[in-house]
C-alpha cells in the first residue's frame, strides 16, 4: 500500500462513522471505482470546499451567504427555531414541519467542557431578536442535562423580548414501547398527558 | 442544505461502510473541519486519483507501476501468493508474514454471478508462472464455497507447473471458543489436528 493511499485511509478513519477497518474498505471501494465514484467525489468535495461558508445570520453552513433558508422570502421571519447544531437544522428540514428561520448555537452550555455563553452563537441571536419582530422563539435543544440547562438559560435572557418562548414536547417516541423506555421519558410523557 | 452538499452526502453514502445517516454525519464533520480535514482529504484524494494504477504484473493498485511489492528486489520471486482481492494483499502485508510476491485474481469463480476463469486475472498468472522459476504457489483464497472451488480449479491447472501448491490451513481462529464456532470450522480443525 502506497503512502498516499495510507494517508487517505487515515483521513477517512478520522470521520465519525468510520473506524480503521471500514476506512480501508471505503478507500478500496473508491480505488476500484475511480471513474464512477472517486473522481466525482473529489470534484464535489472541491466544489463544497470552494463554495461553502458559515451563514453570518444563523450559523448554518451553505453554498450561499446568507444561507438558502435565511434568504428564502417565503419563510416566516417572525419565527426563530434555536438549535444546537447544523445537523438539527437538517433533521428539522427533512420533517418539513417548520416554515420559519433557524439559529444555530454551535453547541450547548457545558461548564465541564468549558463552554459558557460566550462560546455559543448567542450575541448574534440577541441582535436578531432585538432588531426583528419575533413572535415565537422555539427552543429545539437536545433533551440532555446540558441541552435543558441551555434552554433554561436562553428562556431567562429572552423572556423580556416580548416573544412567546416554546420548547419541543418530551414524551414517548413514535413506535416506542413503554417497557424499553427510561423512567425520565415515561415520567415526562405522563406529566404532559393530554385529553383525548 | 445546498445541492452540492447533498451530492457529497450521496457519494459518501455509496461507500460500503456508510448509510445515509452516517454519510450525513461524516459530511457535517468535514464541513466543520474544513481546513483541518476536508481540504487535506481532497488533496490526498487528488493525489491518489492522479497517481494510482493497477499493477500490470500482479493486479494490485498502487502509486507506482509495477507496484512497490513487485518492484521490491528484497522479496523472494519464487513464491507467489494468490489472493482474491487487493484487501487480502493489505491484510497479509499487515501480518508481515510473507516475503514473496502476490497475484490478485480480482474475485473468485462464481457461476451464479457469471464469473468464469476468463473474468479473473488468470492468464497473467499463467504467464508469470511459465516465465519465472516458481517454487511454491500459495492459494490464500476465501474459505467459502466459491473460494474453495477457485482454489481447486487453480490447483488443477497449476499442478503440472512443477511448483509446490499449498493452501492456508483451516481451523479454530485465535481467541475462538468451540461453542460459538460452526460445525464446518470445528470439523476442519479436528481433521487437521497436529501432534503436540
Amino acid at each position: 500500500m502506497s503512502d498516499s493511499i495510507d494517508i487517505l485511509i487515515k483521513y477517512f478513519s478520522d470521520l465519525p462513522a468510520l473506524g480503521p477497518r471500514s476506512a480501508r474498505r471505503a478507500v478500496l471501494h473508491l480505488l476500484k471505482k475511480k471513474e464512477g465514484l472517486m473522481i466525482p467525489l473529489k470534484n464535489t468535495l472541491t466544489d463544497v470546499i470552494e463554495n461553502t461558508t458559515v451563514c453570518p445570520i444563523c450559523g448554518n453552513i451553505d453554498t450561499s451567504s446568507p444561507c438558502h433558508i435565511c434568504a428564502d422570502t417565503s419563510r416566516r421571519t417572525d419565527l426563530i427555531c434555536i438549535v444546537s447544531d447544523i445537523s438539527d437544522v437538517w433533521a428539522l428540514e427533512r420533517c418539513q414541519i417548520f416554515n420559519g428561520k433557524y439559529h444555530v448555537l454551535g453547541g450547548v452550555l457545558s461548564p465541564l467542557d468549558g463552554i459558557g455563553p460566550d462560546e455559543l452563537n448567542i450575541s448574534t441571536l440577541l441582535d436578531r431578536i432585538n432588531n426583528g419582530k419575533i413572535s415565537e422563539i422555539i427552543l429545539a435543544l437536545p433533551a440532555t442535562v446540558d441541552g435543558q440547562t441551555t434552554a433554561h438559560y436562553l428562556s431567562d435572557i429572552l423572556s423580556e423580548k416580548g416573544a412567546t418562548i416554546t420548547y419541543l414536547s418530551h414524551g414517548i417516541p413514535m413506535g416506542g414501547e413503554l417497557d424499553y423506555l427510561d423512567d425520565g421519558t415515561i415520567g415526562a410523557a405522563f406529566k404532559s398527558r393530554r385529553g383525548v
